[in-house]
């Protein structure tokens, strides 16, 4: 018992509690999880270990069949864009040139025409779109892409930003506005869907300011949610681009009177940031928690023994319930390394965030029965008798009780201030470190020289939400102009 | 009727047939089923248009889960790669440097190390390899990698070569060189039970000569099919690469006897060129041809009526048939598009390679029955009542069809010869355009020279099979030395 003790300990020190440093505790929990890592000879650029991707490939699984059941189809467009095809959509350019690595030689000579590598794919894509487009009927035409980006960031943070990261972007084009407006919120929808039933990450729906929207859309629509430290993540974007890139691309097509018009597009995406708010949202100082919907592993067993002849008889029991698991459509490991303590074990499942440990010993053997840990604290006694259904039933309250205590931090976080200096004051010791953020719901005009004024608390607005609770006119803090709506204002990573 | 006969006649006018310009059919086949088509804009690239990335994506599948089946794991390693890394290994850098895309500037500012996109991941996977192995606890280590990389190619064909191409790159490192040559064999074999028993695409499995092995592999294995025109297609790789990257990256491990070693490793990959090779291996002069286990969709129901009370009558009892072969886990489309002919209907999912059409009309309705129309040309009545065991029967059937026939054409278009004159006779005539390739089995020393001899004919050793009819030794047809056994001798893609 002493050795499992003093094993636990030194495994636990390497985690720093969230109140010591917040962001040293999340680049902890993703180490120890094994996640992924700084790639330091890539600039920017991480490693998704198999644990780590195991979790993204649960995502995009969510995702993709959504997509495919609201009609999408996936596709692949080329990594590399010619570096005219940014510049011709002003802002698009503007927003992305700083950020571009770009391709200046090839097959050992200098290129005429450079490349950049894609930050995004609506140029080369807004490319393909003329050619394939040309009458009412060749649309809505509803393509997504799973691919990997690169933007050069200055400073980045494993999950979060990173110079290279993977995604999908779905990219659309429809007959008339409306129906590209009823795409964009169709697909914030989804993300907002997938983040809440199954991440149990609950989010704020709403629109970008003009300021922060996608450089080229009309219009950014957004998923907002909180973090553990209260600072907000952007955790995923939809954007009416309206005409814009058709009119730059030439994306014409002739409708049901036989005239030309200019299609109408959307783009939407999510990344492997998700991970950074999944894990930011529910997971704690022994390390990761993850909900079940999402876990790659959902159940361990351990077993537990001290003689040989112990051993046989309590390993037969763990597999035999391993399989009746398995066979119910669980993903189950069972923990049988030799050389290891029951402690170290569980110290190694619950820093990898494995919502249930299952422990069974000579007296469970014994009574029939097996000792169920849940990953977020409570632990019961249950019949090894009709266990994949107990499993069940705990994986699903695990489930909606890790979104039910993400909702409470939500709410209990976030206030409403009427003045620039009640914001100001709010806002003024949330650190990324150390904590103590909130979602400040307050009157801000849609105006860039607010969004400005906001930059001085080191905040923005994260959103115009869709929710009616935020409705209702007011003064702007900023201005003192009459808005129509308060909006949530929150330091973001 | 006049009007459909014209139309498909003007639909067939768009592939051209197989004998009069192979290569042309090869694309004409792409354009028209809309797979793919080349992107201009960017050199040597393609789009994967819906059809075709479903095609892949039903690829994807069926490797992965026998990857996972066979204990690997998924990860994600960057895009850039250091141009330092590929410098390390010499033959890996003389093999790959004149195909490289070079970063050289990023975020505005000149890099002063340069990157180059993957052209394959050995390198930096061999960096990180060396941090997380230290004992041989660390091994097997098992990771593949789902990605793109780059290859900066003079000529390409859609997905036969195309500077950026999908692939999927396994990394294995293991304790002893016994275990590592196993890995190869193995994954060998499930590139070969992929080829043969989802693609229905016969391949022979045999050793790369040391001249034709992978920049910095021991022993490179492969499988080899043979496409319509006689030309060989290298469809999958598997390398034994030994300790050439573990000594460069130096990933070392404490063995159980407590020294230090190098680990041996090996990397296997397939590639979206496995498309390539689907369409060259079954389609034919009316355009794609797919085996039913990767279709995207499996049976397309085509309703024929003239008349409006015959129409919904018709469209009610194929919307239920539909429904009862989707149920039963079939992929199935109904097109019930307006203002299409039945013929121009049968053309369009003809092109698309949709194994089975089933047709069903007014009189069809009366007497229970649909008409079953294989791709590959049976045409049968069958009852709609049981029609799920029917259908799956028919594409079991066609599934094993398709198998026999390309394995019969890979029969009688392998022959033996005994002298460099018989070789260069059977293979002079040979294009990728006018067909009239062989398989030619004969016996050639692993020499570099005799490599360099078969050039002079436009030919090259595909592999050193590994299968026992090719076993004996005989008189290499260049160089008069004995040699074991026969080697595959073909012009390839």
């Amino acid at each position: 018992m002493s050795k499992t003790a003093t094993s636990n300990k030194a495994q636990n020190e390497k985690i720093t509690p969230r109140a010591q440093d917040f962001a040293r505790w999340y680049q902890d929990v993703i180490m120890q999880a094994e996640l992924a890592e700084p790639a330091e000879v890539v600039k920017g650029c991480m490693v998704i270990r198999p644990h780590g991707y195991a979790i993204w490939e649960r995502i995009q699984a969510e995702l993709d069949a959504r997509f495919k059941a609201t009609g999408h189809k996936n596709a692949y467009f080329p990594l590399l864009i010619p570096e005219s095809f940014l510049k011709r959509e002003a802002e698009h350019v503007e927003g992305f040139s700083p950020e571009l690595a770009v391709v200046t030689i090839a097959g050992g000579e200098p290129l005429t025409e450079r490349y950049v590598i894609r930050p995004t794919s609506e140029t080369i894509i807004g490319h393909f779109y003329a050619r394939w487009i040309n009458s009412w009927r060749d649309l809505p035409l509803l393509i997504n892409q799973w691919a990997n980006v690169v933007r050069w960031e200055l400073r980045t943070r494993l999950f979060l930003r990173t110079t290279e990261f993977l995604w999908q972007e779905g990219h659309t084009a429809h007959a008339t506005e409306q129906e590209a407006q009823e795409e964009v919120l169709r697909m914030l929808n989804v993300y907002a869907d997938v983040a809440e039933n199954v991440m149990a990450m609950p989010v704020i729906c709403g629109r970008k300011t003009r300021a922060e929207k996608f450089a080229g859309a009309v219009t950014s629509y957004c998923i907002e949610a909180m973090m553990q430290n209260g600072l907000a993540l952007q955790a995923g974007t939809s954007h009416d681009l309206g005409q814009n890139f058709s009119k730059v691309f030439d994306i014409k097509f002739q409708n049901q009177a036989g005239t030309l018009e200019y299609a109408w597009q959307t783009s939407w995406g999510v990344s492997t940031r998700l991970i950074g708010g999944l894990i930011m949202t529910h997971s704690d100082d022994k390390g990761l928690v993850l909900p079940p919907k999402l876990a790659p592993i959902q159940a361990a067993f351990i077993p537990i023994y001290r003689k040989d002849e112990e051993r046989s008889a309590v390993l037969e029991k763990v597999n035999q319930l391993a399989a009746e698991l398995k066979s119910g459509g669980l993903q189950i490991e069972v923990d049988d390394r030799e050389g290891f303590t029951p402690g170290s074990k569980f110290f190694h499942w619950e820093q990898r965030g494995v919502p249930l440990l299952i422990e069974l010993g000579p007296r469970d053997l014994a009574s029939g029965s097996v000792v169920l840990k849940r990953r977020d604290g409570q632990k019961q006694n249950a019949s090894a008798a009709g266990l994949l259904e107990t499993v069940r039933a705990v994986l699903d309250s695990m489930q909606s009780d890790l979104l039910a205590a993400a909702k409470k931090r939500l709410q209990e976080n976030t206030v409403t201030a009427n003045s620039f200096e009640d914001v100001a004051a709010l806002l003024a010791n949330a650190t990324a470190e150390k904590g103590g953020g909130k979602f400040v719901a307050a009157h801000v005009k849609d105006d860039p020289a607010c969004d400005a004024k906001l930059k001085e608390l080191k905040a923005s607005v994260r959103c115009i939400p869709l929710q009616d609770e935020y409705d209702g006119p007011g003064t702007c803090i900023i201005t003192g102009e009459s808005v129509p709506q308060r909006v949530i204002v929150a330091k973001a990573y």
